[in-house]
C-alpha cells in the first residue's frame, strides 16, 4: 500500500517511518520536497520512503493529514481531488494553549452542575466507566483508571482517596473544565459497551515506559 | 467520612456499596427512604450504609450526584446549601439514545474535513496519542490501544490493517461523528502529558475481564 503523509512532523514523521518499516511505500510530503528537513526524514526511514510534493502524496492510496489544525483546512483544499480515497485524519483542534478545543466543545455537565450547586467544591469523576467496574476496579492484578478533575485541590485529594480506597488508580486530569474531556470519555466508554459489543466488563488504563 | 449518594441507581449503588465496604459510612437517599429498593441496596450493602432522605444524604461530607442527566437539575438545586461542599459529579449529559452529548459539544476536526474534503472516505484516528508511542506502539509486552472511527467499512478496515501493522491494537470506535470523543480523548492525553506530568511515554489500554 503507498501511503502519503501530509503533514511531515513528529505525528507525521513517527507512523510514517513506522509504516515504512513494517513494508509500505511512504510518500512524506512537503511544500518543498527538496528541503533538509524532508529529505532526512525518507532517509532515516529507509528505502521504502521518499519525500515529495503534497500533490504528489495525495495521489497515494491513503492519504494521512498530520497537520496543526490551522494549517489543515488549506492542506486538503490544495490536496486535490480526494473523491473516493481514505483519507485518515489525525490531526486535533487545539486550542494554542491547550486549555480546550477550538471547535466541537463549549461547556460541560460538570461545569453546569458547579453552576447549579452554588459555593460547592465539585469534582468531576466515577463517570467515564460503567457501574460493573465502579463495584470492582480490579482486572486480573491490574485495576482500572479513575480519571476525576476538579478546581479544588483539597477536594480533588478527597476524591482520590475515595477512588484508591475501592480499587482505582486515580489520575488527576486537571481542572473542572476538563469535564469536556471526561464526559466525552463516558461516551466513548458506553459506546463501545453498548454499540461496538464489548460488553460492561471493560476498563481504561495507562500504559507507562 | 460520610458519603451521600444522590440518584441511587446503578453508579450510585455500586460506588456506595464499595465505599462502605471499604469502611465509610454511606447514605444512600431517596425521595422515598422507606421504598424497598433503597433499603435493600442500603441492607446489602453492609452495616456501614443506611437510607436516607435527599436532604439528609446532602449533609454528609462527600456528596455524590449519580443521577440521569434530565433529574440533575433538579437534584442538585433540591439537596439544599452545598457550599463548601465536596460534591462529586458523575453524571453525563447524554442524550437518550446515546448518539451524543446533550450539552458541550457541536462537532469536530473529522466532521469538518470530511466535509473540506468532498466523497473522501474520512476515518479519525492517530489521533488520541503522542507521537512517541506512534513511533512505537509497545510497552512491555502490552500495546496501545489505536481508536478509530469513520463510516466507511471499507476505509475503516485498511486504518484497522495500518494500526497492527505498526504494533496497536485498534479498536473500532463507531461513526465518524465520534471524532467528538476521540479529539476530547487526544486533549486529555496531552493535558496529562505536560500539565499533569505524565510526560509523552504513556499511552491507553483497555482493560477487559
Amino acid at each position: 500500500m503507498t501511503i502519503g503523509i501530509i503533514g511531515s512532523g513528529n505525528v507525521g514523521g513517527a507512523l510514517g517511518t513506522a509504516w515504512s518499516q513494517a513494508g509500505h511505500d511512504v510518500i512524506f510530503s512537503s511544500r518543498n520536497p527538496q528541503s533538509k528537513e524532508v529529505q532526512e526524514l525518507a532517509l532515516k526511514a529507509g528505502p521504502k520512503a521518499r519525500a515529495a510534493s503534497v500533490a504528489e502524496a495525495a495521489e497515494a492510496d491513503v492519504v494521512l493529514f498530520a497537520t496543526p489544525w490551522p494549517l489543515t483546512e488549506k492542506a486538503v483544499r490544495s490536496a486535490g481531488k480526494l473523491q473516493d480515497k481514505v483519507v485518515i485524519d489525525a490531526t486535533n483542534p487545539l486550542r494554542e494553549d491547550l486549555s480546550g478545543l477550538e471547535i466541537g466543545t463549549t461547556t460541560s455537565g460538570g461545569e453546569q452542575v458547579a453552576e447549579w450547586a452554588k459555593g460547592a467544591k465539585v469534582v468531576k469523576a466515577f463517570n467515564t466507566i460503567g457501574y460493573k467496574v465502579m463495584a470492582d476496579a480490579r482486572f486480573q492484578g491490574d485495576r482500572s483508571v479513575l480519571f476525576y478533575c476538579g478546581d479544588d485541590p483539597q477536594a480533588k485529594e478527597t476524591v482520590r482517596g475515595l477512588a484508591s480506597d475501592i480499587g482505582f488508580e486515580p489520575i488527576d486530569a486537571g481542572p473542572l473544565v476538563q469535564a469536556r474531556t471526561l464526559e466525552p470519555l463516558a461516551l466513548l466508554w458506553i459506546s463501545l459497551a453498548i454499540k461496538q459489543g464489548l460488553g460492561f466488563e471493560f476498563a481504561y488504563k495507562l500504559l507507562r515506559r
